[in-house]
């Protein structure tokens, strides 16, 4: 984690009270200060006057929003940190949540609809390094570059000579399961390579041309690889489990960019290490940064830390995002990224 | 490598005789046997009758050639095998080499030009694979997924927390050098990411929409990437030098899936070593399978046995093409992939 590089005299200039002060809205950052690093913090601090509970680590989180975020309208949700029912309780006047991720099951969606909190996320951030990083993993994975990478650190290629090859991606069937903004680019990326491409969503999308199939596993049953990029939900938790899996085959393969909990990892681990799929590229693990040691092992598994939606230009675009959805807030223009199902009814 | 899966019976079956038998025309396997394997053997072995100096390691090859090989009229050169004039020379009947290469270095074609044999090459049976491998290699170092496996696997990510981040690929300058059949697929791929391409030709392609540059020094000026697809010659001889190397830049990075020497490995190793580029993806060394020992501590540079172009699937389609090749030799039909440069005039 990158030091902080806010300074402390800046951090004293903006220290939290409860009215504004110069004229600039007040935010509370919520979340790990660290990642204010990430996410830039040049743009934010001359913006708005940020209210910081992480500084005040005594001061229990819960205690600390009711003493000194009560008047706070807008909020940035940092990383992955899960906002809850019992935090929102505490922000009798929160209007807004900004987050930085795409995905928002960190966020207690339920609760923010009841209070009529609007709540923004990452947008089409991710969008770009999403789908070029589930393609690099696909390639990865079917031509074996990772693991000829480590045999030839270990010295092996003039001892043992040739590496085990790996598979040919033109004509292989590619099933995307999510086929939203990042599954559309993916699509976009694999067509030119020779892919059959077909897809898993809630419901057929209009206007595409590829077949759709209403189930993970029959999605399964007519694809040699399945990209994960759905988002979590009761619906989507451990969607690929041993009988999507045991569909998939021996010559299957699954990459996730999505989130660990999409696949039951314990299953996943099992048909990997019995050969009962081909291989695997995991940006994401259930009980991340944990990653079962069996996978360590493994040379037909990519393994990534959690990164596939991120560069530094990313975090560039969404600083920019995250500043312009809090301007628009503050001047009542429209949300730049407004998450609709936030403020939709439900049952 | 492999074990040799021809059946001692079949081999005896076959035995080198210098009058063709039943029917079956007379073809010398040039190269290491093992390759046989790699290469399929199946329909060689029913359609031709196979003459393996290899399998005579007592003898000495030429003496061999000049024994047992006086009336063959067709070649198979298997892998790399250096053909020179010297060998040439002891195969006076010789009219066709069908080699399962796409490049010819390892090929006397003077020699062959002189004495008008006919060579063909692999034809496109590696475009695919190898522009996939580009298209992957390039997808691995900008975004640190080999390095990022490694970071996972030294169990650092619990520990030291978020890895570094690559850059995105959206937006990067990727200069071509060498627009053949390779490298067109290369383009046909890399639009879709958002690069912007220019190339490197021995000529400007009548056609192409892309800028042009006449030097290889004038692309690095104008890329922030570099893909090597040309064949070696002595004009493309280390071709990326200190010079091309310094006007790429700190931020530049190379792709060689060409031949090790394109490229002046010692000065690449200079540059990666104090970040004067920021990266490199090799497939080919100028050594190989030495690979510079300053390389396998790089976390910027992805290593690979030179294997980027080839799949178990393209060794099908190479299989078909040489077991076509020498049917329509043998039949005084069209060649399926006669390398013109070989029969063309010279100097």
């Amino acid at each position: 984690m990158g030091e902080l590089v806010v300074d402390e005299l800046e951090v004293q200039k903006y220290q939290e009270q409860e009215v504004e002060e110069n004229g600039l809205p007040l935010v509370l950052l919520y979340g790990p200060l660290s990642l204010l690093n990430v996410f830039g913090s040049e743009s934010l601090l001359n913006n708005f006057r940020l209210i910081k509970p992480w500084e005040s680590p005594e001061i229990p989180l819960h205690e600390y929003l009711i003493t000194h975020a009560k008047n706070v309208k807008a909020l940035v949700c940092l990383g992955k940190t899960e906002l809850d029912s019992k935090a929102i309780h505490c922000l009798p006047s929160l209007e807004i949540v900004v987050t930085c991720a795409a995905g928002l099951n960190h966020i207690d969606l339920i609760e923010c609809r009841r209070r009529g909190i609007m709540v923004c996320n990452a947008g089409n951030a991710y969008t770009i390094d999403g789908a070029d990083y589930a393609v690099g993993l696909l390639l990865d994975v079917l031509r074996r570059v990772t693991s000829g990478d480590r045999y030839v650190r270990s010295r092996m290629w003039p001892l043992k000579g040739e590496y085990r090859l790996g598979s040919k991606l033109r004509g292989k069937r590619v099933g995307i399961v999510g086929l939203g903004s990042i599954g559309s680019e993916v699509v976009k990326r694999l067509v030119p390579f020779g892919c059959k491409i077909s897809y898993n969503s809630r419901k057929k999308k209009p206007g595409v041309p590829y077949p759709y199939y209403s189930s993970v596993y029959d999605l399964a049953v007519n694809n040699d690889v399945l990209v994960l990029l759905c988002s979590l939900s009761e619906e989507t938790f451990h969607c690929i489990d041993k009988d999507v899996l045991t569909a998939l085959g021996k010559d299957g393969v699954i990459i996730n960019i999505g989130r660990g909990p999409l696949v039951d990892e314990e299953q996943l681990v099992r048909f990997l290490v019995n050969g009962d799929i081909a291989g695997a590229g995991l940006d994401v693990f259930e009980d991340e940064p944990a990653v079962p040691r069996e996978l360590m092992e493994l040379d037909n598994v990519v393994l990534s830390p959690h990164k596939a939606v991120f560069t530094p230009e990313s975090f560039i675009e969404l600083q920019e995002l995250i500043v312009g959805n809090l301007q628009a807030f503050f001047s009542k223009k429209p949300l730049l990224s407004l998450y609709k199902n936030a403020l939709s009814a439900s049952s």
